[in-house]
């Protein structure tokens, strides 16, 4: 598709960073009215009210970000000029400087269902300030919320034509086409993204590939930290709210609860404790404070890796057989309540390897801090982990030991607990991604994820010309 | 092999990055007094002194290159911290920042023929001054040399043990024991670059992969430029120099020479002219100024390369069958001439789709600025490319174009003649690598060739924590 691009496809590359920033701010403001028109459909996803603002807003809030970013930081030009000149000669007379310029591609970006807003928004929104059109493809589940914010997207005649395009259902043929200056951005399934990086198209001619799979996550208790300390209560907080939130399906909740192994007990009544209060059931009706899953067979599918994990680890809270739900028929909808597991033996495999997509979690005892730092990196790559502890030593040497293995680490306590934002949150200034497991890839990271969009040339030239090339005047 | 790490192959990324540099600082000296040794074992690979110092000396300032970027622009430190913290809160009381940590595993640098020295310490400079120890294989056919020098950092104790190995022969199972801690760094064929990243255990394991195959790098002589000006001479004298080191056995070397149409004629006579001073034969010999390929069966690839070629461009300087040798016999030795094709129809597909490795360049004539963009465009990703002209508008126009496609592009004109260090050398400092055809990588370019080798790791926490994280004092 993009060695034939149209004038329209190459339009939003015409365009300088301000200008691109100021589309991205455009197209928050006409989002951002839109608003309970898309609530009103997430609701169907099974989101509740505040699900459906974390995917709306969240999205939101991403292009917003990115549109503040180009105008903060990036120049009122159509290409970066990255460095300053480095001699090549001794006598100066030869220099050299890194510039990045948009691919002249299309980035085709395939979502996953769970967020059918964030997903679309968060990948959009560098894509277009690097000045790369982009041809989004939903996850089937629920591609109608996807659909209808594209409409309202196209609707506003914001962006130049053919700068968004969509395809619902099979893309066909779609990845036959790709040529070197395409890229790919997948959030999804390991299996998929793997039949997708190894696509002939991707592997011959060098597609940029991104994958995001959801990830074995862990959040850590500190060794420092048992009950009654404010730290005690934000990780149990932390924990059933990362349960929780969208009935858990976020590729960045919590599914390994580390925790000192004399703290175990106190966790897990604490934990279950705080479960109690959550009302499972219609995500448009009062008090409920969590909603469905996306699907019945994305039931059916957290019921089978429930299954893997039981035959190593005891259920201690919720029982998926048995549980309320108000105000709608718990066989009909795609209701589960959450479920704590515990597994006494945190060597065994399942723990650290099979992931429920849903509200699910399973606390492990560990020995000492080593200990919490090896079962952490079991997870073999996780785009987020989390340690709660008040103790600057257990911090840094915690944060030190997942950081080759993790993405993004989060730090709680006392101090920062106000602020956080929460150990599943991804924000637009950090990096999002994580190794092995969980990709190999990085997506948003302020600038990373713009320039992830562009080809960094270097440019080696006499001073005059040089100039000439990075737009300085003679 | 990583996960299972031993004292000692964890032992570089303990030191910090300041005693990383002075390891490498150490090294460099450490072998520039053992140079002779090598270009006494060089010679055998064909390579004329010349040539040997551009492999031998080169690679040994990228040691030195690197050394000083971790004094200069690292800290004494074992991590890096790389960005000023980012407010998640309005309070102020939640922050960020990235770190990037050595990745726990071994990076694994498999090398190509034509540089055993160059290549293998261009890849091992930037994985020590990262903290990661490197498994090196060398390419079968000048093993030898690269095995020398392994011998000689070995024997010298520079380095902590185990942070260099090397393969010689079959890697038997190496890739399968990949894991998320490795990396992959790649330079050889596109075929066998595409059959490592396709590899299961690179696949599953989201390892990081990079691939440094040749390309069909362009050299454009500017349209406002002709015969009689100083420009025109640069570019005839550096399309000889590109042709004629390393008997054109170098992954940057100009493949395609692009010129206006209407200076052909001139360019292919002032080549013939210069061409005809090369004096091919024994490297060792006097006077000699182009030694042989590497072996018999690289120029047999070469006259196959060639065969292709001439279906659709005529030889216009050098007979491939009828050349003189000095001192030596042009049957054993693997000796080619320089050869200059022209092909007439610049749109076939065989000038830019097909590489001769060794002294071999073809001239297509170009049509307008547009159409010397487009034709640049047509080798599919490039590691270099290069434009001379003196004329600004020129110079930015055709580094623009030209910058999707390639990772480094050069800008030759009076002004920067005499510090160039011409079209075909990659440089510590710049990237190395590019789009397509030309393996979608980056290898060098300063500090981004040391971060490829560690983990970007957000770190969201209170001030206080954080600042425990980054090493600073409360």
């Amino acid at each position: 598709m993009p060695s034939t691009a149209t004038g329209s496809l190459s339009a939003s590359r015409e365009l300088t960073f301000h200008q691109r920033a100021d589309l991205l701010k455009a197209l928050a403001a006409h989002l951002r009215e839109q608003r309970p028109a898309f609530y009103e459909l997430s609701a169907r996803t099974g989101a509740t009210l505040f699900d459906s603002k974390f995917d709306v807003d969240g999205g939101i809030a991403v292009l917003g970000a990115y549109a503040a970013l180009g105008r903060d930081r990036l120049p009122d030009a159509t290409i970066l000029v990255e460095d300053e000149p480095q001699r090549l000669s001794k006598a100066g007379d030869f220099l050299a400087r890194h510039v990045a310029v948009p691919l002249h591609g299309v980035a085709v970006q395939i979502n996953a269902y769970n967020f059918p807003v964030w997903g679309m928004l968060e990948k959009r929104a560098p894509a277009l300030l690097a000045g790369v059109p982009s041809i989004v493809k939903p996850a089937t589940q629920t591609a109608y919320l996807a659909e209808l914010v594209v409409r309202s997207i196209i609707g506003s005649g914001i962006l130049p034509e053919g700068a968004l395009q969509f395809v619902a259902g099979s893309v066909g043929d779609l990845l036959d086409h790709l040529t070197p200056q395409d890229l790919v951005s997948f959030t999804g399934s390991a299996a998929t993204g793997q039949r997708l990086r190894t696509h002939p198209a991707v592997v011959t001619r060098s597609v940029r590939f991104n994958a995001e799979p959801d990830s074995l996550n862990c959040s850590i208790l500190g060794p420092d930290t048992g009950p009654g300390t404010p730290e005690f209560d934000l990780y149990v907080g932390q924990l059933v709210t990362e349960m929780t939130v969208k009935a858990g399906q976020k590729c960045t909740a919590i599914r390994r609860a580390l925790v000192p192994r004399e703290h175990v007990d106190a966790v897990i009544e604490a934990t279950r404790d705080r479960l109690g209060k959550v009302v499972v059931g219609n995500p448009r009706s009062e008090g409920v404070t969590m909603g469905a899953l996306a699907g019945l067979q994305q039931r059916e599918e957290v019921r089978c890796s429930l299954k893997a994990l039981t035959d190593v680890a005891r259920v201690v809270a919720g029982d998926p057989n048995r549980f309320g739900v108000v105000d709608a028929d718990p066989e009909r909808g795609a209701f589960l309540p959450p479920i704590l597991l515990h597994c006494a033996d945190n060597d065994r495999p399942e723990p650290h390897e099979v992931e429920a997509f849903g509200p699910v979690s399973t606390v492990l005892g560990y020995d000492g801090l080593d200990d919490a730092v090896r079962l952490a990196a079991r997870g073999q790559g996780s785009l987020a982990g989390s340690v709660v502890t008040h103790n600057p030593e257990v911090a840094r040497a915690v944060v030190l030991g997942l950081a080759p293995w993790h993405g993004r680490v989060l730090v709680l306590d006392r101090e920062g607990a106000k602020g956080s934002t929460g150990h599943g949150s991804p924000l637009p200034g950090l990096v999002h991604g994580g190794p092995g497991r969980a990709g190999g890839g990085a997506e948003l990271g302020g600038l990373h994820g713009v320039l992830h969009h562009m080809q960094r040339t270097a440019v080696q030239a006499g001073p005059t010309l040089l100039g000439a090339v990075a737009g300085e005047r003679a």
